[in-house]
């Protein structure tokens, strides 16, 4: 078994600790407890498919200073010692008498003074991944110490990608491409949709993908009416137009766009839908700067859209990615999350059709500086045929 | 696209809300509020997944009589109106200002009294899958109503398995028991570990699988000391014991039992280490019968190991299993479960071997009246070698 199971070097962690610490520092907080697969992650290092199984929590505590402690699973203390993570508290998970809470209210209780605060993601898009009941025997066990919302904290720091992440993002997004490419291979007119999904999900596995937590995907004339379902047994129609969309992960990083394809020749309305999209994908490219809300990009989107009599459809317009498949800003009209440098984005424009039925096409992108770099690669302006 | 979406006729999920609402006036719950995957698909059906995004919460309203209430981002509106459930309400997902919580205490409001109590899952292997400042917040609103923790309510419905139940899950093993008599094709002395994982779920989904939601093994010379670890790519040598585990899903229901290879001829090690935990799974099947406990299994499997020499290893020896990879109850001395006709379980005996490896061994049962029926087909006797 290799030594490390990291997949950077420490120091790429520690300078994320660094990080989180000067936010918590802001803050006032003492200590930081995370929960969530994603923050711990990204804070250790610790790479697993193991949150398949509810059973058991996981607790991360990040001091104001100093490196994080993880209180785990005794089931995951192996693979916990092959990150950087120095000091690891275990217990025997599920215990149906105390899940682990004594042991993490001792280490977050020798940390964090009586009149401290300990920050906790509780916002918007977060979730707490423990038993609510144990979350309240926990503050009742460290009052008179308080408990705060530390999901700004987190969220700013995790939002601007290191170098060595917008590499595994673009890694990610390379090997979803080559399979775009490939997908007139095994999608045609009469093939069922689930054997598509099939074969994309088998596809994306042969190009790198490390597994294949996310795939979704519509089919029907002129569109699709709901992007979220799985696929029926249904054959793909002639005047089909068949997206398909991916978060394939590799070394704990996702992509996360999609491609559409007309089954047969593209009709009209299938053909001007696509290429409004793209269209309105090159001019929010092309305008997107640092200093920009994210509510701005909705608003450039619809612009665009409108620009060309389309109709903006679908819900956000886009989002944050990384560690998750989705993480915030959202591209809606109520958003005000400062865009910048560094932030990994999907521009997800939709457009009506007809009868209900759209298109979406995404592409994602890491905002720099001076603009937008394409971490996707592009997809064709014109909406490719499969058998036309 | 189809008019239901449904895997069962609307009278399996029927049956599911009696039985909930009948635990529920024992308990005198006016509603049950359900918040996470496993729970929503149960109640409703309703099946996607569209889960991996963390950005929305998703609420299901079970009232003391009549039928669930829907209360979801308008992007699962669509594929929800393909279920049963006949009334849904839904908000534009994500919002910062509001994110569905006024439009959920609105409808708790309407169905509670002020007297009234609300259930929620908070114990053992729950989590509630909204931001914990919106769950304060709602708990503020509804007040004087309270909420009261419905984990037992939830599970034991969740716990007893239909018959159309356990005919997903059996046909999830058989497709499962397909890839693993295929393992010799793509496993072998110099093949990187990395590599025969990525192949194992391309199997998986040529011989049926929708998705992968599990998969998890390990290799070294007579055992592994971690089954929890990513793949590395390091080559597998002659001489080592590899195991691959899955929770491959179909139709929403997981399997999840592993099988164990020899890389060239089998060591008496690892060949004993094997026997012995086939053997003890043979006599821990003759005798589970409903009325023992959880806490039994764990004894009858220490018992079995300890009469062939055999040293006790893992964790919990065994779980639960049906809409999520693992279920409660578990196999440890502390969980006094007792086990019932219906269950659905995973026999999970592991086995120390040298220097801190270990072998798992693990099979799927349902138990019955009579005593276990299997639904994962049985491993071999005797450890199969690949290239000896």
């Amino acid at each position: 078994m290799p030594e490390t199971s990291l997949i950077f070097p420490a120091s790429e962690y520690r300078a994320r600790i660094t990080a989180l610490q000067a936010r918590m520092a802001v803050q006032g907080l003492t200590a930081l407890l995370l929960t969530s697969p994603a923050d711990v992650f990204y804070t250790t290092g610790f790479l697993t498919r193991f949150w398949e199984s509810p059973a058991r929590p996981w607790f991360i505590v990040v001091p104001s200073q100093g490196d994080p402690v993880a209180v785990i699973p005794a089931i995951g203390a192996d693979l916990m010692r092959r990150t950087w993570i120095p000091r690891i508290e275990t217990w025997d998970a599920p215990d149906p008498r105390d899940d682990g809470v004594s042991l993490l209210a001792g280490v977050l209780g020798d940390i964090v003074p009586e009149s401290g605060a300990i920050g906790l993601p509780m916002g918007l898009e977060t979730h707490l991944r423990m038993p609510v009941a144990d979350y309240e025997t926990l503050r009742a066990r460290l009052a008179p110490r308080r408990f705060e919302d530390a999901t700004g904290c987190v969220q700013k720091v995790r939002e601007i990608k290191s170098e060595a992440e917008i590499a595994k993002i673009r890694a990610s997004c390379a090997l979803a491409g080559r399979v775009f490419d490939r997908v007139p291979e095994f999608a045609g007119e009469g093939r069922p949709l689930d054997a598509v999904f099939r074969d994309f999900q088998i596809a994306l596995l042969q190009e790198g993908a490390d597994w294949v937590s996310y795939v979704a995907g519509g089919a029907g004339p002129d569109g699709y009416g709901d992007v979220i379902s799985p696929a029926s047994s249904d054959p793909l129609q002639r005047g089909d137009v068949l997206m398909l969309d991916t978060g394939a992960v590799k070394d704990g990083y996702f992509c996360d766009f999609d491609r559409n394809y007309a089954i047969g020749p593209a009709s009209d309305c299938a053909r001007r839908a696509h290429h409004a999209l793209w269209q309105a994908t090159e001019d929010v490219m092309a305008a997107l700067r640092p200093g920009h809300l994210a509510c701005d990009v909705h608003r450039l989107f619809d612009e665009a859209l409108r620009g060309q009599g389309a109709e903006t459809g679908g819900g956000r317009l886009g989002h944050g990615l990384g560690v998750t498949l989705t993480e915030w800003p959202s591209f809606t009209p109520l958003d005000r999350t400062p865009l910048r440098a560094g932030m990994v984005l999907t521009l997800e424009p939709g457009c009506a059709t007809r009868d209900g039925r759209m298109l979406v096409h995404e592409e994602n992108i890491v905002l720099r500086e001076d603009g937008v770099e394409l971490l996707s690669p592009r997809a064709p302006a014109d909406l490719p045929e499969i058998g036309s």
